[in-house]
């Protein structure tokens, strides 16, 4: 483990080479990175332990339904196994609900419904603070074609419809979500697989269940709002916390 | 209330008239009727108050995500409110794992992951046994069009992908389910939209905790089972138990 090699280090993640050609090692930092669609918290210790298990879970059960993952296994607390992927420079926002950089570039208030879930695409740069861009940058740069493109709005949709089940079976309101997006090559045939993660640091996610029992506690009616410690209660609610994380604030997990 | 007129009556469910000229009140028994894709059990005592709940929760879901049902709120505890709709006359089955029929015309084992999701289409007759039948019967009895089953399949595999992600978010593999889709009009312009009832009684459910349970417990694997009173367990888990029903296997409540 000491000599292998680092491919790509980032504030969240670390990837190394994999035991096979084709597979990288997914290491999960307590750091998160900023972005556009979820700004991001400050390190969180434990909570590199955390979406490792998250993104388990979401990935697996992509994989499931059928649509195509890089995640192999886990491996370990803090890492997981991964098909090396070209990745297209874009993140992938799908909005359901009013936030973020829509809410302030558009004026609509945080929350609102939006009449239909809306893609939207980010240049991966943070030095230019990942800009928004439109389907002409992407077609004019030669970052993705049309057909990357259709097959890209397809899968990011059906993630969309997936991921909010599991969410609203656990009274939690996927408001929006990024994913990334790599092509893998079998022979010569191309095909895009979800990349990178999918865990609270890459969606937006707003409490039902806590504003229905204020509502029948208080007989106020209050928006979903933020979950409180996020990593910790959508572990617990999807039953992948490991069995030694016990306090709810602050995973003690040491790797 | 007394006076309204019974609109038809099957074995699990009751069609009122409802309040407003295409409005129909669905009224949820504690029988099932049987079916060649999710065979029912007896009556349950509280069965329909529990299916009544979990329909709410299912077919909201699907209108939060743009899929149209003909939910449209919960009236009591065993009513509620629907939109009329002119009914295919089909019960669309879409299976992921082999189970039941299924297994049973072409020998392939229970349990067994399916390639890809099968969309299969039973002709809606009781007398008849409830028959599979293929595309050529349905448009050579004009029960729908190549249209309206070009629309039935993405509809399906979006509900597919949704309930998918709802049960994996409670530890549940959803193995199959059937739905009824029926036809609508605004106007002149005609939509399909999802009618009847989710639950328990349309879904064929695996318990993936218990299994993974027992194989921590006893350090043997297990495939996933049925899910032991499933209309209790997966309105608890799903949190739309009503705060009345304590019990957890004989619901006592009385409408």
């Amino acid at each position: 483990m000491a000599r292998r090699k680092k491919v790509y280090e980032g504030k969240a993640k670390i990837l190394y080479e994999g035991p096979e050609p084709g597979t990288l090692i997914q290491y999960f930092k307590d750091d998160s990175a900023p972005s556009p669609a979820t700004p991001a918290p400050a390190a969180v210790e434990g909570k590199g332990v955390l979406n490792n298990r998250l993104s388990e879970f979401f990935m697996t059960g992509l994989n499931a339904i059928g649509v195509p993952t890089h995640f192999i296994r886990r491996l370990n607390m803090r890492e997981q196994l991964v098909r090396m992927a070209e990745i297209i420079p874009l993140e992938v926002v799908v909005r359901n609900f009013a936030a973020g950089e829509l809410s302030a570039r558009l004026g609509i208030p945080e929350g609102t419904p939006l009449p239909r879930p809306i893609v939207e695409y980010y240049y991966k740069d943070e030095r230019l603070g990942t800009p928004m861009v439109s389907e002409e940058h992407i077609f004019a740069f030669n970052w993705a074609s049309q057909q990357d493109l259709d097959d890209i709005v397809a899968l990011s949709l059906r993630v969309n419809d997936f991921l909010s089940g599991v969410m609203m079976g656990v009274g939690i309101r996927l408001a929006d979500f990024r994913i990334e997006v790599g092509r893998i090559w079998d022979g010569d045939y191309m095909r895009l697989i979800i990349a990178d993660e999918i865990s609270p640091d890459s969606c937006r996610l707003w409490d039902l269940r806590g504003a229905a029992e204020s509502m029948e506690r208080d007989g106020v009616t209050r928006d979903p709002g933020p979950l409180a410690d996020v990593y910790t209660e959508l572990a617990r609610r999807l039953g992948v916390l490991p069995s030694n994380v016990t306090h709810p604030t602050k995973p003690t997990l040491i790797n």
